[in-house]
């Protein structure tokens, strides 16, 4: 009888993001896991995980697991290393999870932001758990939209134009790049928003906040003459909400 | 009072794949527009679309407009402007249907497979509807689960490794490219499976046809490896379904 965990991709906000796939895999989950970490908006994770049990799951009562997110050292030997290390701790709280917090033939799940493919982890971690007992644990993954479609939705665009290719990256990698060879690419987990030493560049900026939530904020422009005014919104909108995750997307100008 | 055109993603096969947002707008709509085309299991989209609107309105009985989709010709001078040509024929078509389908304060919707974000231009062509009469016509985007994301769900396996960027590309331009270049790029939209001439490259293929669907098929490994059986495999389900759509991910080995 082995234990089966489930990553359920919930999307980037509301409950009305996730399907009905990862609807029907809720109602069948014995014990929800939940890692609690700070910052990123920690009351509004768990808002956002207490409406879609409440609404989905009215009259069940699921087992709910927490433990605090093993925090991210920053003085590690480079981003890397300090990622692989603080990987690691997590990999080993999950296993400690699986094996308190389940019986044998039970379902456990993590409602996972956006998509679990897209820039989490997760999925890697629990593979290397199944690889290690695969008599014992099983691994399914449900998707959900992720910002990157939020953002295009809201923006009423296409994420590429005819033909066109599309680079999804990250503020850190953005920031090493040539700003000529920027064609088509969608920035996330920027904390320092790279876009500001772009403005020479003839790209159009289409940027969102808070996406698919309610206090959603969204911008776009050519991004010379957008880029003051959204720093100072940005900043704004960090100090009013306590935190800031955006994404955005620059395309360059035919 | 103005017309309304959504375009509602429905994910990449059965109606488990729809978000709640789109099922609550699906019920929202007083007529659903269909373009038929020939090709791509043209019998199987339109069960599919059958099937979401007798799940999800079962009792409500919503008007259907259905036109034949504008072959595409590919006579015209070079691919852009074939593209070009038949998105024109396209837009008028939608324009059409709009001024005979809809009274004024209707809501019309075209649901589109995967994300109306990615690798779809209705998204572009009701745009330019609006800008052209932005009083009488809007548009709202429902965004949906692509194939990329059922492809990496399938397999369990992150889109990215830690930090890394991802390209989404289509067949007709990863050929173009430089192999030893290749990182981790999607391909979608490849007629002639490409990946066969990357064969000498230290990359991982994850490979998937019929995503979401009931007949999915999957396969991954080192592409030396894998390529041949996987090409014999690929001409047979085509030939079994009498079309095929495939979608896959090159990763290079670390």
């Amino acid at each position: 009888m082995k234990k089966t965990l489930y990553l359920i991709g919930i999307g980037p906000g509301g409950p009305e993001y996730l399907t009905m796939q990862a609807i029907e895999a809720l109602r069948t989950i014995d014990c929800f896991f939940m890692l609690e970490k700070d910052g990123r908006g920690k009351d509004e994770l768990i808002a956002a995980r207490q409406a879609i049990l409440a609404r989905y799951l009215p009259d069940a009562n699921p087992r709910v697991a927490t433990r605090a997110s093993p925090p991210r050292r920053m003085d590690a030997d480079g981003y890397r290393e300090g990622v692989q290390q603080w990987h690691a701790r997590k990999r080993e709280l999950i296993a400690e999870m699986i094996e308190q917090e389940l019986a044998a033939g039970e379902r456990g799940a993590f409602l996972i932001w956006g998509d679990p493919s897209l820039y989490d982890q997760t999925v890697s971690l629990v593979n290397e758990l199944v690889a290690a007992s695969p008599q014992r644990l099983e691994l399914v993954v449900i998707p959900g939209i992720t910002a990157v479609q939020a953002l295009t939705a809201a923006h009423r665009i296409p994420v590429n134009r005819i033909g066109e290719s599309i680079t999804i990256t990250t503020g850190r990698a953005i920031a090493q790049q040539d700003p000529a060879a920027i064609h088509n690419s969608v920035v996330m987990l920027d904390n320092n928003a790279e876009f500001q030493h772009f403005t020479g560049q003839d790209l159009d900026l289409y940027w969102g906040a808070y996406l698919g939530c309610d206090d959603q904020a969204l911008a776009a422009g050519p991004i010379g003459a957008v880029c003051d005014e959204l720093l100072e919104r940005r900043a704004r909108l960090r100090e009013e909400h306590g935190w800031i995750m955006d994404t955005y997307l620059l395309r360059r100008r035919r």
